[in-house]
């Protein structure tokens, strides 16, 4: 049976009050699934990807998906993060390692977002 | 009769893509809105929000609501934005100006979220 991880990578801040809403993110997902679902962040906290997917591996693993929880892909999501993914199969070659589409270009999350704008303004969508 | 504009402020970033799903959110709430609705940015694009928020000022906006589009609340979100608010503030003194907690931080957001990390590993939510 195989065994599916999800790692939510996020950019990292300074500011650990910053990873809230991801903590919050993981929490929710892991009552939705069995399967690990684990952070990691490109900088300034820890773990970064590899740790992660090392021990999502370790875990027993054998298929992982990264998704990036960024709204818009720039240089993090379209550059930096393959080539860390293709350290992370490089160094676990017997997990299948997939990158989704980040986040924000879901058309189902920016319409939850478009719904918030609209209720700070008293509207409803 | 009130006119009240939307600031979509985010992050910024090199890579022109890296706006998209901003644009794709500002033309939603165009679609459900008669008023404003604006992009502005921290850094590396523009406009900025000062610029943002006068040209909303320019066009009879007499409150203006800045939504964060940012996941996390960190320094960006917790110390850069409401020092430039007070900078808007000061400029347009007619104008109320108010600041949203980031979108990251409401729920029906993240379950829009965890739904999309779901379906990545073909899990229904």
């Amino acid at each position: 049976m195989k065994k599916h991880g999800i790692i939510l990578f996020g950019h990292g801040a300074r500011d650990p009050r910053w990873a809230e809403p991801f903590e919050r993110l993981a929490l929710k997902l892991r009552a939705s699934r069995n399967d690990p679902v684990s952070l990691a962040y490109l900088e300034l906290m820890a773990p970064d990807l590899p740790a992660a997917v090392a021990e999502q591996a370790a875990d027993g693993c054998d298929a992982i998906t990264v998704v990036p929880v960024f709204f818009g892909q720039g240089g993090h999501v379209r550059k930096d993060l393959p080539e860390i993914v293709d350290q992370c199969r490089a160094a676990n070659p017997g997990v299948d390692i997939s990158c989704a589409t980040a986040v924000g270009e879901d058309d189902a999350v920016l319409e939850a977002v478009k719904a918030y704008c609209l209720r700070q303004v008293g509207q409803e969508s």
